[in-house]
């Protein structure tokens, strides 16, 4: 097992069985076959084409096109095809600084492979020469991967916050970190993946912020979301990462950049290049 | 200006105008049409076919083919092909951590389109909250880019030393940066890029390693490649490689990885996933 085999397993995907999703004039999501099957039940809303599928034109503006698709959503969520429905709404956009062309539930964004945002804290501790990394266990009751290790607060990143804001929002809510602490974290990475899971297809892109913790500071979950948290030496994270899959398959990445970024894993390690690519395919 | 130009000006390369350079059964180079035709006069050395160029199967290993394409980069050498000669052993490979094949003379490395590898050192230091950068400028004697800001230390990578080895002989010999210093250097990045330039086709992934510097320390150079150092606030640096192109070319690359890497240029940057592949494009 390598740190290669964590990034190999966010990789799986043929575009080729996909079509493009538009919105508006551009491109904003992949759509797969079967639920291009769905979707062409509700031709007021969705338009259906040999080649492309997309929200009809007729829906002009972002209000229009929020209502009209949310109400298609709600209907398809009973026949339960969203699991994990949490009443979030993700923007829909052709790029990450791009306006949104509406707005839709974050449960249902991978069936229209269309991009989504996140951001990821690693909170870092230093004992003289020593690095330590606080690393949460996602409570068992979580929808998705229950059980499972992760950075100390991370979280998606939806419509109406900026990055930083979110950032502030979940260090407090899972983990604690009042706002004057977690206002010190530094943007420093972000790595991207796209691959096909159960929900669809995940083309995500996590913003990674670093923080070195005080020593005294013990993080605390608010929010039910976390069952623990350990403070964990950097080589037993890196060792954990490189032989399991014990931390959920993004946090894995996340610590991969981080293990790299600070030193861990250095340019001699023999997949350094792949690695470096590896964190950051699935742009297109 | 901003800092995607100074990655646009490293990315010009139309692959259809290049054949693969084929050695031992690998790729490990990229030709134009100009050279192929003067390597079409060694027909003993260079076998030359429609869609490829490659030393001769007949020299059949590392020693034969090293001196026998030495032999004929001389003879070129005399009809001024290439300027800046150094006398400095590249190996020649499929990729950095592959044995290679023969080794070639530096300053040869851009015609053939080979890979080649470099090692670059930030070297700052901390006041407080604020960090200042070591900045070098680049000798008016130097072959490549007299005049030019550069980092702290960086050079080529040559046949058989290890990238930190090279790292240390280059602190001492550029900035007078002891061995036991040196040491504490942290490997952290790499940039990649390829692109056109007078010499051919440059073709380079560079190391990056970060070592914060005592207050107190003063770097000296001792090979007479470096005119001036300069310690710069790094508000300073990014301003300079943002609006100028006063750093020489893959120095620019290395500061932005540094400028993101450190929270200077955060994940709310519009340009930032532009800025996060660019610095790693021209790998194939």
């Amino acid at each position: 097992m390598s740190f290669l085999d964590r990034i190999e397993a966010c990789a799986s995907f043929d575009k080729a069985t996909y079509v493009p999703f538009i919105v508006d004039g551009h491109e904003v999501g992949l759509i797969g076959p079967a639920f291009i099957g769905e979707l062409g039940e509700f031709p007021d809303v969705f338009r259906i084409e040999a080649d492309c599928a997309g929200v009809d034109d007729r829906l002009c503006d972002f209000d229009e096109r929020t209502g009209a698709v949310q109400s298609v959503l709600s209907e398809l969520k009973l026949r339960g095809l969203f699991p994990g429905w949490r009443d979030e709404h993700f923007p829909v956009a052709k790029a990450f600084s791009a306006p949104p062309v509406f707005n839709m539930e974050r449960a249902c964004v991978p069936r229209f492979g269309v991009r989504a945002y996140g951001v990821h804290l690693n909170g870092y501790v230093r004992h003289g020469d020593e690095l330590l990394m606080w690393v949460a266990r996602r409570s068992m009751s979580k929808h998705s991967a229950p059980g499972k290790l992760d950075q100390v607060a991370a979280g998606g990143q939806p419509a109406g916050l900026s990055l930083r804001d979110n950032l502030i929002k979940e260090c407090g809510e899972e983990a604690g970190i009042p706002e004057d602490l977690a206002a010190k974290a530094v943007g420093v990475s972000a790595v991207y993946y796209c691959f096909e899971r159960a929900e669809g297809l995940r083309r995500d892109i996590e913003f990674i912020y670093d923080l070195e913790l005080p020593v005294e500071f013990v993080p605390e979950n608010t929010d039910g979301e976390v069952d623990a948290f350990e403070l964990w030496p950097i080589r037993d994270v890196a060792e954990t990462v490189r032989t399991t899959d014990d931390f959920k398959f993004n946090c894995a990445l996340v610590m991969i950049d981080f293990l790299m970024r600070h030193g861990y894993i250095e340019p001699d390690h023999p997949d350094y290049g792949a690695l470096i690519h590896g964190l950051r395919q699935g742009r297109g």
